[in-house]
């Protein structure tokens, strides 16, 4: 089979890197354009550790330029910054895989919460890359809203049991991440005398991201308002991210069983009967999932890695699956264990 | 002031080690005996870091010899252990700080989450050394029980809400403890291999501390039955606990400025107006609180340095107040940060 | 081509899960045989991060089995169990690349530091698996002894340099290594709490990896005694490993030059102008290399995941090898980063 | 006694934070003023940590107005600002314990390594505040410049040495740190993501502190040159450094014995038959030394926490020493373990 050209658009960040080490083991994609807002280096440069492994020079990003060699282009920009790009190649006649948030909610929820919309006419037909959720759609798109990573985790644990959760009351989302998660800028919120040997919640009831589960749960659950309270960690780890769930449900039902039901034909969702943990799916685009209830109360818990099934990997299946092939195809699955 | 001497029980564990460290310095306690099941070594050999800062045989506990030394002792023993040597000691006059799970429950729980009771005698007199809200019975008793470390944190974020929350909703907590937590007894759950850059819940919704925490609720609030659903989870870090407990208000108030008003005379909580974090109580005797409510859900969040003020720093801060002294004498309050 | 069936002895430990992490990747090898020492159980129950990945049973290693079904073996097993394992499995005809210490040594050396061997006949055959220095005597071996971590790192950086070093001057290594090189076994060296936020030497001046690294030294500078004085350290991370090595030169040469010229050819040397990280090697066969002189003093810096280039990925290396297949075959060239 | 009065200049480092903390509970010290560049906040919004235990607002420095309050002044600064700071508070007659490099080294190595020295007059007359070597100086000193940490851990552990090794050889250090050694400020150097799970080193054979050690060997050798080869690394851990020294002896000692009878009347100096660890002096004043020698080759491993003995809790003890005081009143000696 001939080989997609693709571009990977962000190559700073640790989403990029991450686009970077899966598109260049990949059989059916071809790495033909890299670029960050500086150019002007190569990628061993950027990234010592890929000295030997890859090189290729990086531009500074030209969405003319990318139109002419790649079909395909890989967003990991941060959001606003994302939308121009997007726009500009979409109306060139690259597809897009945006990892930003900017078309990931519909346009009130997304202006409310992060910024004027400046793409409204392809806000409307982009499609939310959860593919255990929106596989067809997906299939058919031109523009792909890869889901944030904390969305990924909650929803793929809260979903399955929509019809049976009982919406009059709170669903409490408990989500701990690694400091990857907090991006490659330095910060009080990075630097490791702060991060190491503590914990800390941040943006408690009011991160981005619950907007984002209530939207999507909403639409699964054709229009039931659940009341999601969100409340992210940072723990003192490099990669990793748990969702710890909790609601009530209004029906009687074998949690475990019902999920290993729900997602028998999924090849990266994983039911565990054991308490999940965040080192089983590190370097892996799986999501390992545990359920158990106390009486009507239901505890999900839903691990991943963030920059992959959060992010990069989740991205390139979504790649797969616009461009017709399987949809594991390149995807990492060995876990970084030990 | 005449000096009170103590002995410690128990002394290879980690919270022994951390009676040891607060009573050296301690200016009315005087360590006069310390004990560890071998026995027959000096502190200085079982632990280097104490070279040269204190010297002390270990001895082979017993009772007896403790009796004619010290007219109080820790015991920092697994329970069962614990209440055999907590026996005899108080009928031989000895006051008794107890560390385990032995006096903390009433007789039916203790029988049902550990295992049968063999001192019911003492078992009946003993207080729950929880000074916040136990206080008076604090300094009458002969014997303490001194309160597990999740639900110290867990109780002293609850219980001020107990007349607010609505009952008929699940309360749920999710725990979160440093390593230390999990004994000195080497494991899989403790192998820095499997710990670092790791997160797992462990036995979600059947913890015994749940019980502990359900019983506390009942006795304050004069018999209501809270619905306490606890997840306790193990990260990769040595000291500190953060619990993060979720639940419905029945009635419109402002959380945080309900707790610094409840909590103005107490010299260990400090309430603050951004979220806490682990480190700020490591290697104190602080519990620090935070609180949100979106709507009628409320967020407290609550953080312990799990070997202090969830056990150690406790212990003596009821020593404290069973000898009659200042309840912060020789207490540590300055945190280990950076 | 048709694809070489191999089996691994010794699966549950951490080299063992590396090499079938690499195994069921490999284009050229299948992974036909998979034992640890109690058998009986499936890969994903002993390593769950491995579900829905590969699923294979767990044998009691049985060397008759093997030879049955594969013709060549990979033993991860602790030395002396080695050989008594490779001793059979040679006679039965099958290829053994041992991971443990047992056939690394000449005679002499082995029992003075190990202990008595118990097969003296392949021993004499065995072929040191360092493919940089002795790659034609491993083509044609059928037992290659993988070297030791330290010494893979040590000798990768050293060896070069033999004729320029002055060897009347001490050769000091102070190496430093992540938790996984002790081992799965939980101990005091291996419990998290002792390990965080700590470092220490073991057995400095005489750990068992000295009288390796002096070995083939003296084996590659045809002859020459020199004085090695080796330093190991465990250190608060999980994999990697970085050995420092200081001596003294007796010719004025550009260290880095000679580097980059010596192993130019090599595929898994990286040499860098600036220092190496333990990072940038980690889920690698890489070893990076950095060098630096002050006047006539040597400072040679050089890193690699010490389970994968110091032991299953250089042991595939190895396979490729003695197969005839290409050197690179298979093995990860992708850091973990970030 | 009556108290002495003090302040502290550069609160926002982590040198800062830990005078304060040893100076807040010091019998003999009070804190009368604590300044960084800013001003205008409390310690407490500075460190939450704090809350409830100590309270004082942090001024903009100035030395007029520490003149008034204060007759000892600890200086927090770096470099080349400490020195415009300390000359105004010693023409004031504040004598000033300074932990900066300004006032360390003679004024030719210092301009060579860092900047043109604007305060010869007092730079002349300053004392290295070393006390295990240059007490009695101490005692009469206006000036004490405090050591920098790698320079404390290793003229500790090299000074006693200096009569019993070979100066034709190269001495080597290998010195390993943790972060907050790298300061407050936030950099690639103290990104979590990039110090966690990785080990380097940085400036080898250049670090500044290399004059520092060079030039104090040769004071206290009254005038041998030794060769200093100083090779610092970066670890993921917070506070604690170690460093092993590697050189020659010219004559036959038993070196843990001269360590032993060297040091014995030293509080702060403790010499161990086993190799030291980092974490056994964390939290406190002392330094850890452990020797064993191979033939003529010696190996010394020094340990300290970076930020106290190789910093604040030193400066203290200076103070202490300027000040008439016993050398260890308020000094910390109980490690942070577990």
């Amino acid at each position: 089979m001939k080989k997609i050209d693709v571009a990977i658009v962000g190559a700073s960040g640790f989403t990029g890197l991450e686009l970077i080490k899966i598109i260049i083991n990949h059989p059916n994609f071809r790495l033909k354009y890299v670029a960050n807002s500086e150019g002007g280096m190569s990628l061993s440069e950027l990234y010592p550790a890929l000295k030997s492994v890859v090189d290729i020079d990086i531009k500074k990003g030209d969405a003319k330029e990318i139109a002419k060699c790649a079909s395909l282009a890989f967003l990991a920009l941060p959001h606003k910054s994302a939308m121009g790009f997007a726009k500009e190649l979409l109306d060139l006649g690259v597809k897009v895989v945006d990892l930003s948030a900017d078309y990931r909610l519909e346009l009130e929820t997304y202006e409310r919460y992060y910024c004027t919309h400046q793409d409204k006419e392809h806000l409307s037909r982009a499609v939310y890359g959860l593919p255990e959720f929106f596989r067809d759609d997906i299939k058919r798109a031109k523009l792909v809203a890869n889901p944030g990573c904390y969305p990924t985790a909650t929803l793929l644990g809260l979903l399955p049991f929509c019809k049976y959760i009982d919406e009059s009351y709170p669903i409490f989302i408990d989500a701990k991440s690694g400091v990857s998660g907090a991006g490659k800028k330095c910060s009080d919120k990075t630097h490791f005398v702060f991060i190491d040997e503590n914990v800390s919640a941040y943006n408690p009831l009011s991160h981005r991201h619950e907007p984002e589960i209530k939207e999507k749960m909403k639409i699964i659950s054709k229009g039931v308002e659940y009341d999601i309270n969100f409340v992210p960690h940072l723990l003192p780890l490099i990669r990793g991210e748990m969702c710890d769930i909790y609601c009530k449900l209004k029906e009687d039902i074998d949690p475990l069983e019902y999920l290993k039901e729900f997602y028998k034909d999924e090849k990266f969702i994983r039911v565990f009967d054991k308490p999940v943990t965040i080192k089983g799916v590190g370097g892996t685009n799986f999501c390992d999932i545990f359920a158990k209830k106390s009486n009507s109360n239901l505890y999900i818990c839903s691990t991943i890695d963030n920059i992959l099934k959060g992010s990069s990997s989740a991205a390139v299946v979504n790649a797969n699956i616009m461009s017709g092939f399987e949809e594991d195809l390149g995807i990492p699955t060995i876990a970084y264990v030990p």
